[in-house]
């Protein structure tokens, strides 16, 4: 690796490690009234967003800090919509 | 603007965009209980080392992203080690 590919690698798993926590415990317990729809959703399409451009300039620790973060920001994304659709319809 | 520097740019704005309200709240109320220390430290030096990737490679979005952010997460650190410290102290 150069070293910009270290570089990016411990950011990679830095940033995407400082969110594991709260995704875990959002899918742990389906917690997310502290979460607003509008700011995840964009959250969620700008990670997206980054796998894109990562996937498009090959850069592997973009590809993968993104990657992983899109899927648990996903999940958490589902849950949230379905507990407003909820709300909604109560 | 290439494709890669467009997909960059807009994925910028969405996940820069999405930490605003969040880095908003906590300067003004400059409550910080909900954050984890060990963290948001994970976190503002994650970002910290996408900017120093971002310089090293010179890609424009990844610069102006993790500049903007690495100030407001640099300043709500600084608020919740202040905050830790005090009770600490008490």
């Amino acid at each position: 690796m150069n070293n910009a590919e270290v570089i990016g690698a411990v950011a990679a798993v830095l940033t995407t490690g400082s969110f594991l926590p709260q995704a875990y415990k959002v899918l742990r317990t389906r917690e997310t009234a502290a979460i607003s729809l509008v700011m995840y959703s964009m959250f969620t399409a700008g990670v997206t967003l980054w796998l894109v451009f990562g996937l498009y300039t090959m850069q592997w620790s973009i590809i993968i800090a993104n990657a992983v973060t899109v899927v648990l920001a996903g999940l958490i994304l589902t849950i949230k919509v379905r507990a407003v659709l909820r709300t909604t319809r109560e």
